[in-house]
């Protein structure tokens, strides 16, 4: 399995086998010189909720992901701004196989609970199901200084920017995508484990536009 | 003046003399063909506090503000997706001659109280005061449903997704920004016309990067 699963990604197919309820899985480099100019995908960008059954291809998925949060800087700093740098956003994947931890030091995703939880990501909302992923984002409030309301707008304006990233990757990269808050939070606490201090905010059901 | 503006503005100058305080500062069109590959600008992303004195031309302030939260789409859609389309993202620029909404569908500033409030943005922080001037992003809670602790926590989001455009579009086009949090509220509020339901939640000093 382990071999076919580096074949397949070797050769850019699907990474529906490399989701194989490993520990870890290790996400190809990100494609830094990809995308049209910025202005050209802003004028792109709109949220679409038809998506294709195709798996993303491991290229895309990479790519979506350190678009969204990855290390940008030797000093660890990440492509989404945070505030007093306290990096409160974690990204979380949903596939067909499991529910994934994304770490943007070491650019892959943790297995966090093996299982498909994308109806508890869609919460009634068909179309998000579809999506062969789910990008799942909550904001570590003890990450930053307090816990109190203020807090907590921060870290949702934080989450946002997050978001956004994954709009405009979406967009550059041809891949349907929509901003949504609606989600079962109580299932997703517990297949993310979330710690009481998070806060589950968005998520970005993530796939091919449908024909 | 106003024809010595017009000029400016024609032969690119800086857009410092367009800010005569006029009730209404029509914005050149956006450039939708600038700025370089997403990912490259992603890899670019950063926060700069150090800004030249020099004013921002008239097609960087256009293309920011566009990016920010501009109308992408013929149905009145903007680069900004938003919670129920509410659009409840409002844009504000503050410049040393005065205190302005963006007006996304006709591309405009409206003038909303005249003087130099870049110091009520900068709240101490000198850096803040010297770039030729900030964004600032409220979301009226009231136009999305409720105005309870979750409309807040939306609306938080979806300026956090505004904020996010700026800054991709400020490392696309060469220009310094940071999003911030810290600002003089109650001045901010006097002088933008804030109602209740506004949350005031980040600014963006944007200028050229101190040499």
């Amino acid at each position: 399995m382990k071999r076919l699963c580096v074949m397949a990604t070797m050769v850019g197919l699907s990474v529906g086998c490399v989701f194989g309820q490993k520990e870890e899985i290790r996400l190809v480099e990100p494609d830094k010189g990809r995308g049209e100019g910025v202005m050209k995908v802003l004028e792109k960008r709109k949220s679409e909720r038809a998506f294709a059954e195709k798996d993303l291809s491991a290229q895309d998925l990479s790519d979506v992901l350190w678009a969204a949060n990855g290390v940008n800087r030797p000093d660890g700093r990440r492509t989404a701004p945070s505030a007093i740098n306290a990096q409160e956003v974690d990204v979380f994947v949903i596939t067909r196989e499991g529910a994934y931890v994304y770490d943007a030091k070491e650019h892959l995703l943790r297995l966090l609970t093996a299982g498909d939880f994308r109806k508890a990501v869609a919460a009634g909302q068909d179309f998000a199901a579809d999506a062969p992923l789910s990008i799942v984002l909550a904001a570590d409030v003890s990450r930053l200084r307090g816990d109190d309301e203020r807090a907590k707008l921060i870290g949702a304006v934080d989450v946002g920017i997050v978001c956004q990233n994954i709009n405009i990757a979406c967009a550059a990269f041809g891949l349907a995508t929509v901003p949504r808050a609606t989600m079962d939070k109580e299932t997703l606490t517990r297949v993310l484990k979330l710690k009481e201090s998070h806060l589950l905010l968005m998520n970005n059901p993530v796939g091919y536009p449908k024909k």
